[in-house]
């Protein structure tokens, strides 16, 4: 895992929804919008609204979608031992069919901290 | 949906979990304590893990662990507001096919909510 | 299978639906509304769009999902031929495992038809 | 869990395949007869094979599947450390979502040896 | 993503089927023959049945699979359109966790068409 | 596929394991050694359990771990006839969706079995 692994992910993200979008009508759209508005902060903080989008994902083993929620994790100040419990229970739920899910996770949090700042 | 419904999940799952233990070793028996180990308190408040667990559990459709998880955050002071901020993150991500799923969660948790007391 | 199966399904699906609602947030309203637009007619006609969520809901497994479709494709006047062929893509595609809800899908279909008209 | 249900699962399977055979081309027909060809011994033995699909039906929680292969585990001896050593194959692979199915599978394995034969 | 990645992504099929086949025994190759037979046109056009299988393959997340079914959705003249309103059905029944590979699955779409011929 | 992959495969994996066992508190190291103790010979052989596991892996459709059951039934000497029959199980119970892992397992397979020795 090279050292831009990070960069990396959120410029193909970028790239590839720029084709999402060119073929898109509102139907998708919309969706994109309602996922946006539904982890923003409400009654949850949001730093407990992206621990349970990234347990979900890991269950659901989407390593894009892992990679997606750490990086707001990281941005919105969760802590090694926030993440290693949640990741506890989506181990314990999703069983050991997650843990190359897990490996790449933790490896990218590596990633994000070794990083230079927030802005990453 | 009968007012019982309550009382009989719980009933079941504990008469059921009797016949596991009959058949069990010290593997499955170490993987259910395990499993209880870690839903415990730690950095993240138990109704937190709870509201992690259910989460895992509805993207992945299993109706009888996301009861067990809406007994479990009954017990421990989960409010309206904060379960609907869950189901909603649950349902994006896990898409119409968890609906069927929700609405079986959100008539548990009304069966829960109109119980006589928190020891139900 | 009773010959109820059909009008007690349909009647469930609404009592929790408007539990869910009770609960619910612009946040799920706006996915359910999301969710409807989506199956309306365009370029791909309506009939089509229903063999395509018939399919998708037979592959995740979801029975309700597939009696709702199949309700759907009836209203919709899909041939046995069509259901047939649509399910034998969800059967290869799916595996044996989808085989379970297979049979029940046709069961459901069977009481369809011979219920007494499209407004069953 | 009633002392029938053994009885119950076997007779609604057969009703119910005969409503997919009205309906079925050679399509399914084939997938059928591929089916029971793949679990007929080979180099592995027979029971091997139903432990393997026990295994494959219990990580994708599919409890008619999992009543299925227990029955033919029953039928071809399979003992209880043996079905106990696959479960917690299954249950460390599949997590503790798997742990509803694994507690009905003991339940209909008791079953199954409670009733009064091998031709039960 | 590169310019070459459909003929890349066909070679590399090819040369793993080849693999496939060396191993294989006459259950697995029925099995390759009866997949193949199920996507033929019968009353269903082949342009509907690929769509059919495009939206199981999404849901069921497979990147390999979407890329087949786009490139035989494109081989059949599927519209822009059609695409889209079938890929929409697959985002609102599987969810946000879908999207990834439906961010490759536009991208692998926009490769397809900027090719030079069906031949591709 | 290269020659070297297998031996990747295996540093990648210790590299990676190195990781979460940094952040990890005992909760996932226990979920490891009870992985590992589950595999281990008792009535079942070692054999036997990791061609389990290797059917759960396919089914379930996790390249990782369909490569690590590989190596292990390689290291057991599972023959190509034991190998071959398992996977027919997990193609029919898995379907078509299953096919790219497939591929992908026999030509690791190969790869394990043109390299030098066990100690690969």
């Amino acid at each position: 895992m090279t050292k831009e692994r990070v960069a990396q992910f959120k410029e193909e993200r970028k790239s590839l929804n720029e084709i999402v979008m060119k073929y898109s009508t509102n139907k998708i759209k919309k969706f994109y919008s309602l996922d946006a508005r539904i982890y923003k902060e409400e009654t949850l903080p949001k730093k407990i609204k992206e621990l349970i989008g990234l347990a979900a994902s890991l269950v659901l083993r989407c390593d894009d979608c892992i990679s997606y929620h750490l990086s707001q994790c990281y941005e919105h100040d969760v802590t090694d031992a926030e993440l290693e419990e949640t990741i506890a229970i989506a181990l314990i739920i999703g069983g050991s069919i997650t843990i190359p899910h897990i490996r790449r996770a933790f490896a990218f949090w590596d990633q994000l901290k070794n990083g230079t700042a927030h802005g990453v």
